[in-house]
């Protein structure tokens, strides 16, 4: 039992109070657990696109005054009503979307997308009794992905926290809560590539290059990325990406270009962007007969996906995943052991390292497109 | 050697003179096959929607004098230069789409898209040099899908015609050579509905039956038949489906009926109706986390699949075949022996027969939702 437990606790939490300006740092207050709930100390968060998207509030809908931040490893630091998987001390990752364990998606092998747990990007409360944890002299703050890790303290659905090897480091694994294990996954679990094949990759920050690391493992042998930004190229060099195309140096569709090089289209494509026009052009670079596309970008609200039905006459398949497939709690611990083995590298996305005063430098460094991932260091 | 070879041909043909006309009985000339090419004697024809499409020429691109006609069964006459595996007096179905044994796309067991014989539903020539075969009075007739079955002589590259058992019945069998096993494979080769499984199918004719009788022999528990002709619901409970929904009888879209019905949507949904609409709904009425759609009508020329891309990252797939992912020549016969060891019954597919002069009445026992297959007789 930690001193703290059952008591509120007062700490420092990155608030997004208006969309789009620079998140205050602020004291407020953390209610306990309740039954089913974990209270976690985050040690170390990162940033990942999609706090992004819900601080600019742009083609999201906006949920005001906020705590984002969804990728975070930390120590469970109490524990509500029955929780039987966790206790305080232990090291863990909080993760966006949960694993109840009973419902029909948790029991199948094909789905992570728990009925109970699954992501909601539009819930600011807690599931158990639609109130928030967080508030500040009185006034509740919304949660963000029933993580909100730019917090000291947060509460999390126990379903949504993976308990882990304790001798992980915690400052690496954390990026396994989101961006790693999404594109990842989305390559390793949903697309399948068999040695030899091409895959495309559209966007290549942390998620689309875990995605081309999963193609380089798999044995793919072209692995072309795309991405508006030509000095991502040199980076994903690292991740197995042998080719390149910018849509912005062509002046035909980025899926002809891609036809051209492939002649007819590549065997997979990934996108890992969150554009309509990359998801669109993702999967009409796909080869016919055979050709996959996967898709990981997080769309506007409004957006449509558009294409002529004969493109997927002519054979080719589309398909999504969310968090790449895994199941958090089942299939974190060893992906933790994975890169504690040497047998994924993490360390590699991680280019910047801020403390928890600096964060809005870690939005800076991604809208500029300087960083893969950033590290949010809570206690300096 | 026929008496006939290398000569040309006068025989009856049906000409489709003009968009949504009355088909007129001609007689016409049939130029000797080319190299690579056959001539087929049609003895048994049959209508699919895909003929009343191009015939109607409202969502596709007008072709006219055009010999319409792709399902059909029947002896082959002569044989041009390097033809191997046809002989004349064979016995022959011609395929829309054909297997040349050597492309990429032959050789890959994931595509029958054959490179050089795919479907080309805008070609009105011969591959081979760019003319046409059928001419009256010396003004040349479009060929349509590389077959034109309604005429009692056609010129069909060879790559496109499965020889098959002389012993099995060509008025019952050449069904197979579109609608039957496009709806069959679409089912058992491309969706693979799992033992208790629910699967929708959009459109009840021949096609969407079939894709109802491939999942009826896979074991699906729930087969929901989704048809605007409510009176095709009888016709269906032969074919395995148990449940029906006309979306005519409903306020919300289909997609939503479906998925209330399902607890959430089916397992499978595989489109036979070619309406934009329903290939949309069949996609939105999959389940989240494990739901596969098929696409198989033939859509508009304008036409747009239009969703929003969520639906895809909820774990959705949406797939598209031809001809139900059967390679012609290599499974055609033995798809034809399944018939004749009773393993897979077409005999109820055709629910109508008429002669060659009646032939229109075959359009409009279609267009009335009356027949499922109507079989031509040639030679009466
Ligand atoms: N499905 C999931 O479970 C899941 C999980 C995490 C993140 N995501 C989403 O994955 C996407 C990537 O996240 P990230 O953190 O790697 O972002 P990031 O900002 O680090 O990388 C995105 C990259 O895409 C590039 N890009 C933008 N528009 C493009 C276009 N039209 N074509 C090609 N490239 C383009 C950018 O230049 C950038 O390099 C985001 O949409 C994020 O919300 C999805
Ligand atoms: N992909 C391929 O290889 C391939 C091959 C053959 C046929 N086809 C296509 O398959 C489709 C079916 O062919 P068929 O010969 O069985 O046609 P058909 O006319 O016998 O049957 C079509 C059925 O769809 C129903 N329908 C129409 N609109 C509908 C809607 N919005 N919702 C539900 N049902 C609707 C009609 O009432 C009819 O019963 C056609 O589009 C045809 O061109 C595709
Ligand atoms: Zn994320
Ligand atoms: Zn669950
Ligand atoms: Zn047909
Ligand atoms: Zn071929």
């Amino acid at each position: 039992m930690s001193a703290t437990a059952s008591q509120i606790i007062k700490c420092k939490a990155a608030v997004a109070w208006e969309a789009g300006k620079p998140l205050k740092i602020e004291e407020i207050e953390v209610a306990p657990p309740q039954a089913g709930e974990v209270r976690l100390k985050i040690l170390f968060t990162s940033l990942c696109h999609s706090d992004v998207y819900f601080w600019e509030a742009k083609g999201q809908t906006p949920l005001f005054p906020r705590i984002l931040g969804h990728e975070a490893g930390g120590i469970v630091e109490s524990v509500g009503e029955g929780v039987a998987h966790l206790k305080p001390g232990d090291h863990a990752l909080p993760v966006f979307t949960g694993e109840c364990g009973e419902c029909p998606h948790c029991k199948s092998v094909e789905s992570n997308m728990c009925d109970l747990l699954r992501v909601n990007t539009d819930r600011g409360v807690m599931i158990g009794d639609g109130k928030s944890r967080f508030s500040k002299n009185g006034q509740p703050i919304f949660h963000f992905l029933g993580t909100s890790t730019f917090s000291e303290y947060t509460v999390v659905h126990a379903g949504c926290v993976a308990k882990i090897d304790p001798a992980a480091p915690l400052d690496k694994v954390c990026v396994l809560s989101c961006g790693v294990c999404t594109g990842f996954g989305a390559t390793i679990n949903v697309a399948k590539p068999k040695p030899g094949s091409s895959v495309a990759v559209f966007g290549l920050g942390a998620v689309g290059l875990a995605a081309a690391e999963g193609a380089r493992i798999s044995g793919a042998s072209r692995i072309i990325g795309v991405d508006l930004v030509s000095s991502r190229f040199e980076l994903a060099k690292k991740f197995g990406v042998n080719e390149f195309v910018n849509p912005k140096d062509h002046d035909k569709p980025v899926q002809q270009v891609i036809a051209e090089m492939t002649n007819g289209g590549v065997d997979h494509a990934v996108e890992c962007s969150g554009s309509i026009q990359a998801m669109i052009s993702a999967f009409e670079c796909v080869h016919d007969g055979w050709g996959e596309a996967v898709l990981v970008g997080v769309p506007n609200k409004d957006d449509a996906f558009k294409t002529h039905p004969m493109n997927f006459l002519t054979e080719r398949t589309l398909k999504g995943t969310i968090y790449g497939n895994y199941k958090p709690r089942s299939d974190l611990p060893s992906m933790v052991h994975k890169y504690m083995k040497g047998e994924l590298d993490v360390d590699k996305f991680i280019t910047h390292s801020v403390p928890f005063s600096e964060i809005n430098k870690a939005f800076d460094l991604m809208l500029k497109g300087e960083s893969i991932r950033c590290i949010i260091r809570m206690q300096d």
